[in-house]
């Protein structure tokens, strides 16, 4: 038998544009609400501090520069990458060294400063996590990748945009409630609906955010846990998924494989269904990618994600609330720490302490993390259950 | 109780300058001995697919591009980045995995290639693993770390340069008889001493090579392992440390504490010492480096690892040898493939395949795998056992 894992605090960096602060000091930042709390460096045995791509800032290897930073240099520490599924896939790797018994404790970081490049750099930076030889070369982005999704769901379901600008108009009006999200305004349906094209069908209002920011974790095993907190959010379900690398080998452009296998694989580990989930945070590195992940991870039939969204069953007191902290669309996606913040947003909701009252969603046992990397090559997917 | 875990397959591309070969290539000539061996890739669970710098071949998020060409693209992967240690924070993480009943089957590949850019700029490259604001805009590169440990080590100890090319003279000796090396030749001693400067007192013959080449290992958990194997190799120890970011804060530069971390973590968790270890594979980035490594894993008092290399007992039949498959010297460094081609030496020693019977060593029970990133930033130290 496997130890439980649980995760007994967490802290968070504010997002946004931090010209104010190198990465290191984004890492310390979210460490050091954690530090606060009492959990000083000598209580942490290792620690996974990841970021997603080096080319942001040109500084490789640098778990140890972070580790140095934070008073953690005499402790192991590593780097994960899984291009935006980063932050979970770090959380993955911890889990296994902390259930396995090699650390007790175990700090979780996840960090990425985009903003030190312009945000077509950041863009063409991303690109780079295509295929090198076959999709980079030919000019194909992200925006691309979900556009293509996109067009695909809308002309196999007769879906109007409208649906997609509807998922930003939520997500806008919880970071507006977020003092940690990166652009905290809400807007309006046709603001939404009606901006500027960035690869159509999507606009603007449809893309996530290039952001600077770092948000952290501290997991320990189940003999640990009481010396940290008496409200311990526990590690019930990890599913990890992948898919083909060039989305023209799918055999479907309006789900994720991966995104399905990864969840299956989670709720099979949690002993879980969909319905038992009181709140998600799923992967909107652009609209669609929310609209599909509904689908995915079983809250609603394929093709039929849209009334969730027209239902508005997805806001803090529906059926399933998702990404009422702003998601990456308004919270902001600093690609390495996006799948930490998740786990610290659950966390905090769990806890009822989402900050604002207006966004605090009642009563949650279960909680969903759905975090996706590239085009859906990369996710993983966690359940957590409160503890007390 | 966590359950135990073996190593039950290996693979290794040739090492060199593969200007023949692409990335995944590479990744894919390492795989094949494995599938030939019948470990399909149905039988895998999950990979962790690493390579240490993007930044060489421009290639983001690599693991699912990798995964794609192997055929694994269906099953969960990620990618551990720790410096030159990457192949070796791949085996623990995915130690941790299979340990505590995530997976039970994994494929753990390391992957490097450097000769897509000059030397001169992949040295460049691997300098910005030192701290981008306070290091590398100073000018420092690695040759200059370790002449800077070299220094240091022949001021204390008195060390005539000429014991450091001893080193380099035996990695070529058995270099020349790995088929696998990448500069496969043998070295004089008046050769290796009197050679073009690098970095004073470090020499061409000092220095590793910038390398081309993958390396794969496959781990079961202990139900699993018959399955593939009769000859199993366990894991039995795993010792991780790291060091203070700037080696002007470390204490002495004629060790690397956390080198000596590791070697503690390792020895108390396999339950053995230093006199139990009949092979080492040890990180000779620079021939000073494994001068130190052997008295950070206490086969030499500190000041003292000279006696080894003047008495031959590194050699394949002396009483500790060391790295007789070239080392980092001569068989070659391509950084995210250096710690898994360690683990696939020592596994093939066990079993009495090394190739060549002039540097195969008699009776291995137990080979340990020391591993360094940057300039002690990052080290991992595995102890395997023979299960057989």
């Amino acid at each position: 038998m496997t130890r439980r894992v649980a995760v007994v605090a967490g802290g968070h960096a504010k997002f946004g544009k931090r010209y104010d602060a190198t990465m290191r000091e984004l890492c310390a930042e979210a460490y050091k609400p954690i530090y606060d709390e009492g959990i000083t460096q000598d209580k942490i045995d290792a620690s996974v501090l990841s970021y997603a791509a080096s080319q942001f800032t040109g500084q490789g290897a640098g778990s140890a520069l972070i580790a140095d930073y934070l008073g953690l240099a005499d402790k192991p520490h590593l780097r994960v990458e899984s291009a935006c599924t980063t932050g979970t896939a770090s959380l993955r790797a911890a889990w296994g060294m902390v259930a396995s018994g090699l650390y007790d404790v175990m700090l979780v970081l996840g960090v990425e400063q985009m903003n030190r490049v312009s945000s077509a750099r950041a863009t063409e930076l991303m690109a780079q996590a295509g295929d090198m030889r076959w999709e980079y070369p030919f000019g194909i982005s992200f925006p691309a990748f979900y556009a293509l999704m996109a067009s695909r769901y809308m002309h196999e379901y007769n879906l109007p945009h409208e649906v997609l600008s509807m998922i930003a108009v939520k997500s806008h009006h919880y970071g507006a409630q977020n003092p940690k999200a990166h652009l905290p305004r809400e807007v309006s349906l046709e603001e939404a609906n009606n901006a500027v094209p960035i690869c159509r069908p999507l606009n603007l209002y449809d893309c996530s955010l290039i952001t600077d920011g770092a948000a952290a974790v501290v997991i320990a095993a189940e003999d640990r846990v009481k010396e940290f907190t008496d409200e311990p959010m526990w590690i019930k379900g990890i599913g990890a998924g992948a898919s083909e690398m060039m989305i023209q080998d799918r055999s479907s452009l309006t789900s994720i494989p991966g995104a399905k296998r990864a969840a299956k694989a989670a709720y099979k580990m949690a002993g879980l269904e969909p319905k038992d989930i009181d709140m998600a945070e799923v992967h909107d590195c652009f609209t669609i990618a929310e609209l599909i992940a509904y689908e995915d991870l079983g809250f609603a039939e394929p093709g039929k994600g849209r009334e969730i969204v027209e239902n508005k069953e997805n806001y803090h007191d529906g059926r399933i609330p998702v990404n009422v902290d702003g998601g990456l669309k308004s919270k902001g996606h600093p690609l390495g720490a996006t799948g930490v913040s998740m786990t610290y947003e659950i966390l905090n909701q769990m806890r009822g302490t989402a900050q604002n009252p207006s966004r605090q969603i009642d009563d949650v046992q279960y909680g969903l993390a759905h975090n996706v990397g590239q085009s859906g090559q990369f996710v993983n997917i966690f359940i957590f259950e409160r503890g007390w």
